[in-house]
């Protein structure tokens, strides 16, 4: 499968490859292609230089954001939360027309420092934002929950042994981004959590993530469900 | 220890026998006592008429939330959220005074329906809006993150292998805290989140928590941590 992946930073670099490694064909979008290839220097996460990494990587594509939301038969969110309504606007209304659409950012406000408060949270969520900007998009919210190394390989921290959340408002399109985070990646508890405003919920647990990253002094944590 | 436990409902009930079984001295407070006592009727959730509920609970005092608040060396407000700060009043800002106030109530506005948004989130929270009303309290949020049941008998699900957490500002009113919860009730795992700003993100799960109640069809379920 053709799939964009809109966004450069750790999550969209380790989808890419993630995707990759299990047979599909992704490509990177990106602004400026060309202003990427040209880049030396980490990025304010410390992230080696995208070259540099793409270099190691090179069965990823590489090209706009419009480039990669033709390519795609489905598209990834993995811009950060605030650039992620233009970035959408920059793949193109009509590349996503029609098709799966995974969002994975988080509406993360750093303006008044760590920890960061959310932008839009409680009675709307950046994902129902995008539905309603791209109304022909089936927006999937998903793995906005967990940093982006356990994404693609969940079975790195207690064999797997914890959840995955999907929300929207198209069961088809929950069904083939479950398919694909059971089948592709290995995640064994896929949540249905129900229509996309489940979002919501998704989005405001990142608060209570990032105290936990701080408790645990690691991001490589996720949370299962006991019963 | 004498606790005054504000609040008659599910929660209110279950903490205050749990800390009657563990041989604390629980006093319930209420607005009313003999209007509770002459109760009939089953409340909005469905539970047993409150003196019902005390006949079969004896050891558990019931008396105003003045009184309540004078009988406790600990509280612990067990209100609805959008009661608190009046129930906190009536209680007596002297009776709160330099004392452990545990506040386990979650923000829940149900004005649109269910489910429920918050009405305080993100930028604050209603555990420092008690903070800043009630300086001279120590509050300490936390048990706000599951069923009553599982507040006071965590081994009732996953053998007691699931998380809950403290925010608060006094270290050593958390420390109290977490005693109790680990030496009176068993919990294996108490996760200090760090000061009372991190009870925004416990308060804000509870939007993931009630999604999660639908998906699972039970509120007896409870998230462990996975490294």
């Amino acid at each position: 499968m053709n799939v964009g992946v809109l966004g450069t930073g750790m999550v969209g670099r380790t989808l890419a490859w993630g995707l990759s490694e299990i047979g599909h064909d992704p490509m990177i979008g990106t602004r400026d292609p060309a202003a990427l290839a040209g880049r030396t220097d980490r990025d304010a996460m410390g992230n080696q230089p995208f070259p540099e990494w793409h270099a190691e990587h090179p069965s990823v594509g590489v090209g706009t954001f419009a480039e990669a939301g033709a390519h795609g038969s489905m598209i990834f969110n993995a811009t950060s939360g605030a650039a992620s309504l233009e970035a959408l606007h920059l793949a193109g209304e009509a590349n996503l027309d029609g098709k799966v659409l995974v969002d994975v950012s988080n509406p993360l406000d750093f303006s008044q420092g760590f920890p960061p408060s959310l932008f839009v949270a409680n009675t709307d969520s950046l994902a129902e934002q995008i539905q309603r900007t791209f109304p022909g998009a089936r927006v999937v919210k998903s793995l906005n929950t967990m940093s982006a190394p356990l994404m693609v390989d969940p079975a790195a921290v207690g064999g797997g042994e914890h959840v995955v959340f999907v929300s929207g408002d198209d069961a088809a399109a929950k069904g083939d981004v479950s398919t694909l985070l059971r089948d592709g990646w290995g995640w064994q508890h896929v949540i249905d959590l129900g229509d996309l405003s489940s979002a919501r919920g998704a989005e405001m647990y990142l608060l209570l993530w990032l105290r936990l990253m701080g408790s645990l002094d690691t991001p490589r944590f996720n949370i299962s469900l006991v019963r």
